[in-house]
């Protein structure tokens, strides 16, 4: 149980109800002089939520900040999100979620939203969707502290925190070189989102680097999903030639690899497969799922102190920082061919 | 791509900013009248949101919802907000997302954090630590719409969507009983949320009604994860009988039984196991893992649905609803020890 002070724990200690003590905490007109001084000293003598109290009454902050993702269900957004929080609650933010489910006009909407309900700034990362940014242009006029995450945009001038992509898709292929695979095969999907690209960028140098020229044929673009590593896969299977390794453009995508070579009795890890981002099931999946892990964590953490020093900035905009974390290659038995 | 009219194609076609648009359409002092007839007649004939519009200019709501959960990385949650807001986007509503992470002052504190953003209501499901509810009297108090959905609370006073847990205990028993088990574990959590306590009950009626008594060293009560189940499995394995089936409180607490039983060389389905939930997982794992559906979706729907109801009433809170859902059983390889 949390043994912080609560305002129903001033509320008993005065023996007035919780709405009076919330009303006096937040300045609300309607409470008495005499009675928020109540409040506010016996709140100080408990050591309720001090610094909250103290920045807000003075800065005019609201001391909330939102954070936009495509979705909570991509493991990565929910993981960072949890990281944003927590190095945040340290210094007496409250966190608002949205949600843009990939859909660019919800993501404006979101923008609006947050905004409307009078954010200190946003944390975001870009729906597969986006292209035109202007609605985060917004966020800068207002003068508000905006960062950007993982999914970036150039166009947008404000701080970034990312992912090394294009070394992901180095590490990925690298270590199916290593392992012994040469013919390996793609399936990513065809938006031009800057991380897809620069994984496969990262694939494509992996292979030159090692003298391999990548088949066409073993290259699929469309969507990322479960279906979309099934289908993809399935056509593969097709070729004359057989690719001995598959890269799924995520681990959805690979967990729809590994049940299309099950299905045509192919044997993994014979057959090598990697997929990206590793999500919570990777381990517990069967033969368990090599991945790339994306520093979830780290990159919340850095998204939250970027956002904590620019608003203690005066122009928050005038140096715009960049960091850019590693890639970390997680080896599991789907693509342990020669490792016992 | 969405083909939806978005406030940049209303500034493309008369040749103002974005931020022009967007002052116009949310009644900013600053826009000259004439601007603003401008853009709400350019609106109109474009059909940009014409309800949003209409009925915020006319009500003074904010058309946006809060929606309280413990954590959107337990899938149900994600699934059901993700219902809430499919359903509330049709009514034009923003949805605003506070995770409490199980903890009774961060859940508070999100009361108070969406109140002061202006949403017109909220829609909550409880942490694990919640006992006392004064927090969400507030919400009440203040005419705003609230309604609690599968963590409930009897103290709130206010419309409510669940399931039924006894039965969805029952129906886990049941079928392990129709599959031949009679010796069942349960490992489950010793928190006192309804929920986990009604699927217990479910579960002890179940071997009444099969004249089966349960055995008190076979029941562990501690926490629900991947750990707890691996704990449980080896505490329970030590016992003179060993049981032919287990239960998990939820599907983690049942991945830690698969590997605990896994480790001890004890075949599944030969010793069965259940779990609650039906996390995304459940059906990628080795065995595939039988579960209970908690209607995730239908849950989503029916809460987005008494909002809506209430919000159009005058007094939201003159008859108070209750919504009680049917549980489904999931048959997998986990538990199939007779069907083939």
């Amino acid at each position: 149980m949390n043994k912080k002070t609560t305002i129903y724990d001033i509320a008993r200690a005065l023996g007035v109800t919780v709405s009076t003590v919330s009303r006096a905490l937040n300045n609300v007109p309607t409470i008495s002089e005499a009675t928020r001084k109540l409040v506010l000293d016996k709140a100080k003598e408990l050591n309720y939520s001090v610094n909250k109290l103290a920045s807000s009454l003075s800065s005019g902050k609201s001391n909330t900040i939102g954070v936009i993702v495509p979705t909570m269900q991509i493991h990565f957004f929910a993981e960072a999100v949890h990281s944003i929080e927590k190095e945040l609650k340290k210094h007496n933010y409250s966190l608002l979620l949205y949600q843009s489910n990939e859909s660019f006009e919800d993501e404006v909407n979101g923008v609006k939203t947050l905004l409307e309900a009078q954010v200190d700034g946003i944390i975001a990362s870009l729906s597969l969707e986006t292209q035109e940014t202007q609605h985060f242009q917004e966020v800068i006029n207002q003068r508000k502290c905006l960062v950007i995450f993982d999914r970036t945009h150039k166009d947008i001038p404000a701080p970034v925190v990312k992912l090394d992509d294009f070394k992901a898709g180095y590490l990925a292929t690298q270590h199916l070189l290593e392992q012994g695979y040469k013919n390996i095969a793609f399936i990513t999907t065809d938006k031009e989102i800057a991380i897809f690209q620069d994984r496969f960028h990262g694939f494509e140098a992996a292979l030159k680097d090692a003298q391999i020229s990548a088949r066409e044929d073993f290259i699929i673009r469309g969507d990322l999903s479960i279906e979309a590593g099934i289908k993809g896969t399935e056509q593969i299977l097709k070729s004359a030639i057989q690719p001995d390794a598959f890269i799924g453009g995520d681990d959805f995508t690979a967990v729809g690899i590994i049940q299309a070579l099950k299905t045509a009795n192919i044997a993994i890890p014979a057959t090598g497969v990697i997929g990206f981002a590793n999500q919570t099931f990777s381990s517990f999946i069967s033969p368990t799922l090599s991945s790339i892990d994306q520093q979830a964590n780290k990159m919340g953490e850095e998204c939250a102190k970027l956002f904590l020093k620019m608003v203690k900035q005066k122009s928050p905009y005038e140096a715009i920082e960049q960091i850019v974390l590693d890639p970390i290659l997680i080896k599991r038995k789907s693509t342990n061919r020669i490792d016992k």
